[in-house]
């Protein structure tokens, strides 16, 4: 069964605090209508600190679409290896033991991929899948780590890399002054995390079902308007309002694997905004506490988009996880509307389990496609 | 086994022939030192017709990036869905039977992708997954096969939907005058493609094993400039020398199957330009004839990016298949420098066979997970 092991996580060393923030959007909004709105959304979203990866003197210029992929080059490889080597090191794993990376992320784009320059430049083998997603937004974590799941059921033996590198504050805009902009800028901050999923052994969460779900006509809810200077962040007054035809679709693959989404044992969700938690505690019966893991990331990171719910998830380790078979969910939220939701155990490696004592030797490296599966068409 | 079946192809209605489009190299670029040898190389390239979505006039005026990204969106929307119609009745299926939709697309970014946009408006189940990926180039047709075929081995009852949308005249930037983009201006086409993967039934490849290759330190071979007029294509004039890193490649995937590469029954191939076909006739020892499908893709249709292999397959069909069971091989090719490989026998649907007497209320929509394939674990 396919573990999702110990997300590793990173965020950039310039701190900007809510009093920044707030005091910031007084100075260069001071003749906005609707300042004391973008105040109190800002208040609102509970977000104490963001980390960025530049001052914010720099984070306010807008140096052109050019200057700022390239800048997103030049800091992706220069943050996301460290990050990829504590997520290898969670899972017990080397390079040479991967099959696929997942590289998610909205807030930049290369072509080729940064999984070209990750194989190339630490080791992955030649024949390493590359599965890179630009387009999924805040969802694509949940997304990856489906994918991932799917590609260890396809290749019980394989394992996969999810990174997630999102620089959101290369996406400020000077001169988007609606509502939902000035609210963005308020609410999301940088962060890199990056995770295995075992095909076998490791700690972490068993992931034993997945399911996407869209939600009719709410494509320009979020959205990219794609323009000569980069990728506009276009937020409807809508979206907080999403989870209540979100949460049917978490019952339901609930539901469909015989569990209850109300009493479940933990919840690691997409934190996208306070409200977002609150609805779910709400639509699900469930008490807040149980999002204590995606509140803290909102309120210590901001909305770091794609990276949250590995955030998330690495906070539930740091307190201790989970008993033996305990039952979770693990859902990413975006634009789509699209939820990636996925269901669990949690298991513990132990210290006989190949996660500790594996010699990648005695493991094929070939993917083999699965025969017993392919003995049952 | 997932079936590959016969892909649906579209290509525009404003055509540029080759003399057409050395009279306008000869016209714009009258005084540039290079033009003798960008005039050689159009010419080798075989590129006898292309379609663009627009008169030659609009495709030479740079609008800028936003009015180009606009264009691609309306352009898509307008153009995709007749080829997934035609493509789901190749192979016997409806909307309703789709599990996954990979749209593969380097020429224009949408976020949210066109995946929730053909979920909402074609009659996709909303639980369709999504898989968006806009940066591997002309190799992501390949990898699309591949992880459709990933995806149908994890959940042998799945069907996966493959679109490949390529507007390349988007890209065309009149102010790129190197001797590569000179060239790049009379070898690319526009062109839209999609085939589904079944998991059961259906006549075509069945898909039995597949792999990537990364070339190693090729990454600025091919690449995007992204810049604030857009995507800025640079190809190396290295490039065309990539079947002698690839071929050992194709071989040894070959060899792991109990395949000799050189012996196979048919190859479709990605025809990136003329060299390509020629060189992997070389490398593989197998006639020039063996590539006369992706040869008639450059030749009528130039080289359509993640499209070809597509197209090149659906000629195939359209000469009448091969016998049953004929083994082939196909790749793709593209930015990394990435191959992706995949193997298969050729394989007829009878009568009798699901495909044709397919009730889909027979077959459980729900994704479990593959337990056989889990008990290996």
């Amino acid at each position: 069964m396919p573990t999702l092991c110990k997300p590793a996580v990173s965020v950039p060393e310039h701190v900007i605090t809510l009093e920044e923030t707030l005091d910031l959007a007084r100075d260069l909004h001071a003749e906005h209508p609707q300042l004391p709105l973008a105040l109190r959304l800002i208040e609102n979203t509970g977000v104490q600190t963001r980390h960025l990866i530049q001052p914010i003197e720099e984070t306010l210029r807008h140096p052109g679409f050019e200057d700022r992929n390239r800048l997103y080059e030049a800091q992706a490889k220069a943050r996301v290896p460290a990050v990829v080597r504590d997520a290898l090191a969670n899972a017990d794993l080397s390079p040479a033991d991967i099959d696929v990376i997942l590289y998610v992320s909205c807030t930049g784009f290369m072509m080729p991929s940064m999984t070209a320059w990750l194989i190339n430049s630490m080791g992955f083998p030649g024949d390493t899948r590359q599965i890179p997603i630009a387009q999924l937004g805040c969802a694509a974590g949940g997304a990856a780590i489906n994918r991932a799941h799917d590609f260890c059921t396809a290749y019980p033996q394989a394992n996969a890399l999810i990174v997630s590198c999102e620089f959101c504050s290369l996406c400020y805009q000077p001169t988007d002054l609606g509502i939902g902009s000035l609210l963005s800028n308020g609410l999301f901050g940088d962060g890199i995390a990056a995770a295995v999923v075992r095909g076998q052994g490791g700690t972490g969460i068993s992931l034993e079902r997945n399911g996407s779900h869209l939600v009719p006509a709410t494509e320009d809810w979020i959205s990219y308007d794609v323009r000569a200077t980069g990728f506009h962040f276009l937020l409807d007054k809508r979206v907080p309002t999403t989870m209540e035809p979100l949460a049917p679709a978490l019952k339901d693959l609930a539901a469909a694997h015989g569990w209850d989404a109300s009493d479940l044992d933990f919840y690691i969700v997409h934190a996208g905004g306070p409200r977002i938690l609150d609805d779910l505690s709400t639509f699900l019966h469930v008490p807040p506490e149980a999002f204590r893991f995606s509140r803290s990331t909102l309120t210590e990171y901001g909305n770091i988009a794609s990276a949250v719910v590995l955030d998330a998830l690495r906070r539930l380790f740091d307190e201790g996880g989970v008993p033996e078979s305990a039952r979770g969910l693990l859902a990413g939220f975006g634009p789509g509307i699209t939820a990636e939701i996925s269901l669990g155990h949690w298991t513990y490696d132990t210290a006989s389990a190949p996660a500790h004592t594996l010699d990648t030797a005695q493991v094929p490296r070939g993917l083999e496609p699965d025969s017993e599966a392919e003995a049952l068409v």
